[in-house]
């Protein structure tokens, strides 16, 4: 049983805590957070032991009268594995605690890479990680693109990928975000973080990406192009697409028009916080003209990630391998939103 | 001088109006209008006599004290060339109208191509319209790329095309449209239209489209690929398009970083209603990967064809050749937003 602390308990770890515990061989032994916001209320509801990330903090816990566990020592200590959930930067300024106590540890895609040994996608390069100390769970943006093009590579060979991403501005709960009613470029200049990012898990891969900023919260939207080695037809890209348990191929039939309905068609299904784990591809979308592969997929800013970090943990403890802590994961979640429309 | 008939008006018609006065050799000679709404206050207030384009609708003016000075078929009788401006399939119905009175019209973009004898864009194709009895002026994002699309194809050679049009829900009237707070693929399969209307100004041309709408109102936005037939370097691009009177270069010192700002620099400048008849370009944006050439450029979705609607009068009526109608209505409209970063 793999003991799991969760460094930062926000929108991303508070996820992976709840994934982790889902698990049979891994559980949560603490999660440290630097604020005794309700997001702390909620983990102590949950029976998380509660660890003062910053030692200079922890009296803030006290008053407002949160039971705090230890300090981030403590819990690295303990823990067979990290997953630092903190904000963009802080994972790295944590390294140090983590690499003091020999814990390896899980960072999020918001670090440079060079905090850690490798970059992470399950699907591309889980091997890369197993044994490691430090692995970075690449982005939410590039963890769609890189489940996409893991596929397509293999089977198809791809001469070179165009994405334009159209991004959310900010979270339901980052209401100090934009734009209101603007469309953004984002940066203005080529190219956005998100191709060389995806060259973190596929080195020689040829691809340009562009990135946009709309005033919408719920998820981003990727409008892919992907010139293809070899000559294909769009349903052989649907069937080969839809064998892979982290894309749900929406079927048109489902009368999802965006991100709005398929986030109630996640919360419909049951799934926690209305999460949608999987690229959600729309099938109609998949067209081909010429070499040129075109697809539109919107991606879960807040979950899509998290299955990942699960996986990270395995292979950073090399306690599973690729396809079985796969497949774990995704039996343990309820991956495959698309199962509803099989008959 | 060209006795000119505007019949809609509404969004584009009211502008078109505005515009052919500006011209010294044109004139509008009434507007038809169908309802008595504010527009039609302005209208009045502006000294153009007002027409019924519906005669079953002409007492509403009445009850709302519009005087009317006759209806359509008055108008068209008088007028040397109309420019019909009404909601999407209404032109085609009005074209009887036009034919039965031998006065020459042009569409909108909104029309289907075939109300016409040709499509158009002055800078792309002004002399198929000389002496044409029914001409379409392409829609708002068709002529943005027109625009952009022609002195690419003099000047390197266009192999291929791969547009993403993010595009505004709605016009800052249109209160009834959406989404809110998401991003829709629209179409969901591919290709957009706007691929195919580009083809009707360029039939030869290799380009794919695709739409998706966001919650904003004020510009739409392309993320363009261009997959040029010859090696040239960012450079060269921003200088060629730099000569084009219609592209409009956003410096990087201007500090516009989306439609907000642009339209807030077209009221500075003192632009009628803000309008930005430019396509407008982030020069930052424009990048050059081996023959990709990428950019973003905004096009006001209200204005942009203001100034091809006075360009195909004087084609239709063949008053003036290509450049001179260009340069007169670029002169007379007051053209060229970076004239004001110009040292």
């Amino acid at each position: 049983m793999t003991k799991v602390g969760v460094v930062g308990y926000g929108t991303i770890g508070k996820r992976v805590a709840d994934a982790v515990v889902a698990q049979r061989d891994m559980d949560v032994i603490g999660v440290a957070k630097t604020s005794p916001n309700f997001e702390a209320g909620t983990a102590v509801s949950k029976g998380f032991d509660l660890y003062a990330a910053v030692e200079e903090r922890r009296e803030l816990f006290d008053e407002a009268g949160i039971p705090v566990a230890g300090d981030l020592d403590d819990l690295v200590s303990a823990a067979d594995a990290i997953v630092d959930a903190t904000p963009s930067g802080i994972g790295a300024q944590n390294r140090e605690v983590y690499e003091a106590h020999g814990t390896p540890a899980i960072y999020q895609g918001g670090e440079d890479a060079d905090v850690a040994d490798t970059s992470f996608n399950a699907r591309a390069n889980y091997d890369d990680a197993v044994g490691a100390d430090h692995v970075r769970v690449v982005s939410c943006n590039t963890t769609g693109l890189s489940r996409l093009l893991a596929p397509l590579r293999e089977e198809y060979g791809v001469d070179k990928a165009r994405v334009t991403l159209v991004r959310r501005g900010g979270d339901p709960g980052q209401t100090g975000r934009g734009p209101i009613d603007d469309i953004l470029p984002d940066p203005v200049s080529l190219p956005s973080h998100h191709g060389p990012d995806v060259k973190t898990i596929f080195p020689d891969i040829d691809i340009d990406t562009l990135g946009l900023k709309v005033p919408a919260t719920l998820m981003h939207m990727h409008s892919v192009n992907v010139t293809l080695e070899s000559d294909v037809d769009a349903d052989e890209v649907r069937d080969l697409l839809a064998e892979e348990s982290r894309l749900f191929l929406i079927p048109e039939a489902a009368g999802i028009d965006g991100s709005g309905k398929l986030k109630e068609f996640a919360l419909d299904s049951g799934r926690s916080r209305g999460d949608v784990w999987e690229n959600s591809i729309w099938s109609e979308s998949i067209a081909v003209r010429g070499n040129d592969l075109y697809l539109f997929q919107a991606i879960h800013q807040e979950s899509d990630v998290v299955p990942e970090n699960v996986d990270a943990i395995r292979a950073i403890t090399d306690s599973a391998e690729q396809a079985e802590s796969i497949a774990t994961t995704d039996e343990t979640l309820g991956m495959g939103l698309g199962r509803a429309f099989e008959r």
